[in-house]
């Protein structure tokens, strides 16, 4: 909750949280009818003793404003604004109707405490700390900016000069021929794959995802209507062959890939199996949705080529994103694809948020162009590698022997196996308890026991202390 | 197409277009087995004579990498990368798959054209035009802006002090009673509606929209499954006692309304009509979504209040855009309605698209609160009037007789009937051959017959030019 109490004022505490409630339901915001907060859950949202939230809805239910029923809680009154009852919006069917399916629970309660814990220990949101955004050389890309005179809707593609830059970039960084009219600039890699699943797929349609995978996470393709097929991860990502093995079995639309440094395990796709499954995609005229947010992430010498940059047959949809790189703030990402692809899906989001305003993307290709850009990759690497160092060495030193992991060679998150049995659901809650953040395996579709931590998003002053903290959750449960 | 030939080089037409198509095929945005546009179309498109392209089509055919099929076209060959024809993706399956419906083929022909033609006459595109889009001022706030250190993943709800702005803005300009949490910040009001549909509704849902009505000309409604019903409006917008006739027949789920300068008719909802709607949705526990983008382009001395500042009870949704008083590219609009509608909207948009950049919004935030936005409105409003003044005897000087209108007291829309018959889709293409563009009445869901004209797109110098051409194209259907 945004607003809070006021505790240097003159007013009681009750006094206020009254008022402020009061508003709501003046406002429509707590429409008739609807249910507010437990007595318990609201003192625990405001901070405040649950006697005081007690006293606030005796005031609330004297003056009418609110109805408290037996064994159900606490609803604001429909007799309030008249003599008549009306019959309002039942807004609670609404909001449960909808064929777009909400964030799964365990997430949601992950990403709430992220947002409202102080002090925490966060090892479970999936980007940077806010040390390593080039805050400096964004800012000097910002000041420099020049706008241009025509600010109406963007070309449905989005932003020409931040395209041909996209193009060259990938023909930089990772050996992709495009050009500028094959590229649709996105929000980030996520609007890609929502597209994707709006635009090239329907209801029924078998789709392929590495497991454990980020997409587990996401209820997109559920909300889309497919039913979804895993392919065992292993050391060297999955196996081309399984492919097949599943296609026979449920004829496979799609695939999705992440293949350089997965999320959540870290792994990398190795370089034959690339080969091998754009083959077999060919073969069997199955497409690769290929999503690559972390692999300019890397902490070795060793270069790995997307398997769009050996696809001469348009099998590939290549998406990238500069959330992991930059900042996730920007929201700017890419689908690279056959041309009727792109006119496709730039065709739908016209209709969905019509475009991506053109002053982030202004600022991307900016600072893309930038001399800061490839020194500021250089510097990112570093502290994610040393990052990375600390948070092994802190599990090696106080988890020994209790977990297992192989060792990220780039990218931002580690993948633990835990050595004894554990319930994710409470390994969580203990977690909280002791204010430390992290995602459990069952997030990502694995067995329970594994857990995902992501070392980019702390300060390194902090690694070793939230390791500890999640020892001792550990051993609580 | 983006790419061009160059005519003051030395390589021969032929030659470079037969280069740029093999690209493509080599890169995969042409794959194997796509169909490639007509000569016909490809010479439209890349304004060379067709003989030039039967050539170009004759070289790529001798080299292997097209297939002409008689009578159905020309095709990127399937064979060309190896001995063994593979099955690759059938793209064209995929992309005419997909729950989601592409544009209509009228629109998407009006807007291609919007963006191809050169010293074109554009009454069509809904927007203002490059001289009325405050580009100093939002230089200035870019210039004066600090970036805020954490860049990381935006609250789901959008950047909370542009939240706090804009209920402050809706307060004063529109008398609306609401708080930071109750605000979603939207990629423009389209993202709201399209959330909207996605989220609180179902697949066979009814809804009542305005007859004609922007809805109309949006596959996003059919895209969710709904069943639309139109509600006539007349001088004073729509009858609320329509909706009663409606929902006893088909149980209306939501109401969608524009009702000020609506959207084609420039029409205003009568205030007592206001009321009496607002009545009717609470006793039928029906919600109403008022979309409001034009409102504070008003010409007259009178205000109209939305329906959502006399709404106590959570029934209305507000939807409000900075697209046509800022910039259409800004990208930034919003929806306030119940806590709890916001927050599932919230948290469907994270998984769309993660967000809207922190960037547009710490600018639409600077700006808004800046002393140049209310000058801004001001000069916009005046320019508005100007235009709307000289379209409207444009039209009674040359087309006296054969069309009537009334006169819009605010917006961006003249709504014209034509005083004859016609058929819409021959209009547009007489118009097309003349360099005009309007939107023909069909597009709304109006009979042939009716034009929208927008006024705010075109500078004042061309209106005049514009409305003889239009006349002509009208003599010559
Ligand atoms: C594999 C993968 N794809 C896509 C995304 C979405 O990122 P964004 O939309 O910020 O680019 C993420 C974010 O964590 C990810 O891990
Ligand atoms: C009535 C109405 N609603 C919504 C929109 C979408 O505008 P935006 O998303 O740019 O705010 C428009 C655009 O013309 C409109 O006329």
């Amino acid at each position: 909750m945004e607003w809070k109490v006021n505790r240097s004022g003159d007013k009681p505490l009750y006094q206020q949280i009254a008022e402020f409630i009061e508003q709501k339901i003046a406002y429509g915001e707590f429409p008739p009818g609807s249910l507010l907060p437990s007595e318990r859950k609201l003192a625990e949202l405001l901070n405040v003793n649950r006697m005081t939230i007690v006293h606030v809805y005796e005031e609330l239910q004297a003056s009418g404003l609110i109805e408290r029923k037996q064994g159900s809680g606490t609803y604001v009154s429909t007799h309030k604004w008249g003599i008549r009852p009306s019959v309002y919006t039942n807004w609670k069917k609404y909001v449960e109707g909808g064929s777009f399916l909400p964030t799964y629970p365990l997430i949601r309660r992950i990403r709430e405490e992220a947002k409202r814990m102080e002090n925490g220990f966060d090892l479970a949101s999936g980007e940077l700390s806010t040390d390593l955004f080039p805050v400096q050389a964004l800012q000097s890309a910002f000041t420099q900016q020049t706008i241009p005179c025509d600010l109406g809707y963007e070309h449905p593609q989005g932003h020409l000069a931040l395209r041909e830059t996209v193009a060259n970039h990938v023909m930089t960084y990772h050996k992709i021929n495009t050009t500028s009219s094959s590229v649709l600039i996105t929000s980030g890699a996520q609007q890609a794959l929502y597209l994707i699943t709006q635009c090239l797929l329907s209801p029924g349609d078998a789709v392929a995802i590495e497991s454990p995978s980020y997409y587990y996470s996401l209820p997109l393709f559920q909300s889309a209507g497919l039913r979804i097929f895993g392919l065992q991860v292993d050391a060297d990502g999955i196996n081309p062959d399984d492919i097949l093995a599943l296609h026979r079995k449920h004829r496979i639309r799609m695939i999705f890939v992440n293949p350089t440094y997965q999320n959540p395990t870290g792994t990398v796709l190795a370089d034959i199996r690339r080969q091998k499954m754009l083959e077999i995609s060919a073969e069997l005229g199955i497409p690769i949705v290929e999503d690559e947010p972390f692999s300019l992430l890397s902490f070795e010498d060793q270069k790995h080529d997307p398997i769009k940059s050996f696809d001469q047959s348009g099998n590939v949809l290549y998406i990238g994103s500069l959330s992991k790189v930059i900042a996730s703030g920007l929201r700017i990402g890419w689908l690279i694809g056959p041309q009727s692809v792109i006119n496709r899906l730039a065709d739908a989001r016209q209709q969905m948020d019509f475009g991506l305003s053109v002053f982030p993307q202004l600022l991307a290709n900016q600072f893309l162009q930038s001399a800061d850009y490839p020194d500021h990759l250089q510097y990112l690497r570093k502290q994610l590698m040393d990052r990375r160092n600390l948070i092994m060495s802190a599990l090696r030193e106080i988890l020994h022997g209790k977990i297992e992991f192989t060792t990220p060679k780039g990218g931002l998150h580690l993948w633990c196996k835990i050595n004894q049995e554990v319930d994710d659901q409470k390994l969580v809650e203990e977690g909280i308890k002791n204010k430390i953040l992290f995602m459990p395996g069952s997030v990502f579709g694995a067995p329970n026991g594994y857990v995902r931590f992501t070392y980019a998003r702390l300060r390194q002053k902090s690694i070793m202390e939230a390791i500890s903290r999640f020892a001792e959750a550990l051993s609580r449960v």
